[in-house]
């Protein structure tokens, strides 16, 4: 499928009440475990796409749009969530999420992009060359995929209670 | 994590909530390719819940407190929506959905299980004998990996227009 705005508006705007769908109200069995060493829980999931919010994104495009690839963008620190939701609970992530990511939207759609500034260059550390289309479908993507992260985390707690069944559920082995 | 009812009414009870929200709305784009041959789009995913509501889950519950191993389970037909979902709009799927699975957790809560009733024994025609544990905890995952899987083929619609960035995401390559 072809990137546009209006498609990734469409799920960009709804991953804060798919999360809230998901997440409100259910207690730490379902929550806090994950996968095993250097994994996310639900709960670090959360706490993970506010740092996208408060740092990846929207610095990364503005930089894109300031300076071109000329400026290389700044790391992102995938594990900042393990000091920054110190303490907090889920609801209180999830809210923080929500209107961290409305904000960001009023931003986004308030840039008015052109076609024309989708191909616009920026330099990541790693990647190299990227350009503000590749960024702002990834940012469509990473919603999408923490949510399929999350729930395969939350099914992988029931793997034992499910018998012999988890042999027709391939997922549950990834 | 153990198998609870109280665990496992908390996610299917929620189910048809997230799913209104992550694919209410949504144009075909999003909702209607799937992963190759053989694979489930979103859409294809809604039906086949709906189909395991009114044919799999409860019907294998009923049968293990009425007959124990001694009658084996019908084979579930996953494919059944193929045919039963055309012509249907998605949020005619999903609140056909959301009404089968109230329907269903109301006659679910009315058991009274006990603790003791989860041990009870039935008849897989493949996986040969399960518990009524086994089978309650595999519906609940069963939920839960389908949201998996529709927000995985959601976010490889994208997968093109990402540039390098998929190497960063291993579930797009499942």
């Amino acid at each position: 499928m072809k990137y546009s705005l209006e498609r990734s508006y469409e799920i960009l705007d709804r991953t804060p009440a798919v999360l809230q769908a998901l997440l409100s109200g259910l207690p730490d069995d379902w929550i806090m475990p994950n996968e095993g060493p250097e994994t996310f829980s639900p709960y670090d999931v959360v706490g993970h796409l506010i740092h996208g919010e408060a740092t990846d994104w929207t610095a990364r495009a503005k930089m894109i749009l300031e300076f071109g690839p000329a400026r290389t963008f700044e790391r992102w620190n995938r594990t900042a969530m393990y000091e920054e939701s110190n303490g907090k609970t889920m609801q209180q992530l999830l809210d923080t999420f929500s209107a961290a990511r409305k904000k960001n939207m009023d931003w986004f759609r308030g840039l008015n992009l052109a076609e024309a500034d989708l191909d616009k260059k920026g330099m990541h550390p790693v990647l190299g060359e990227v350009t503000l289309r590749n960024l702002l479908a990834t940012w469509v993507a990473h919603d999408l995929t923490h949510i399929a992260q999350i729930t395969r985390v939350m099914a992988k707690q029931y793997k034992e209670e499910m018998g012999p069944w988890p042999e027709f559920f391939r997922i549950l082995s990834f």
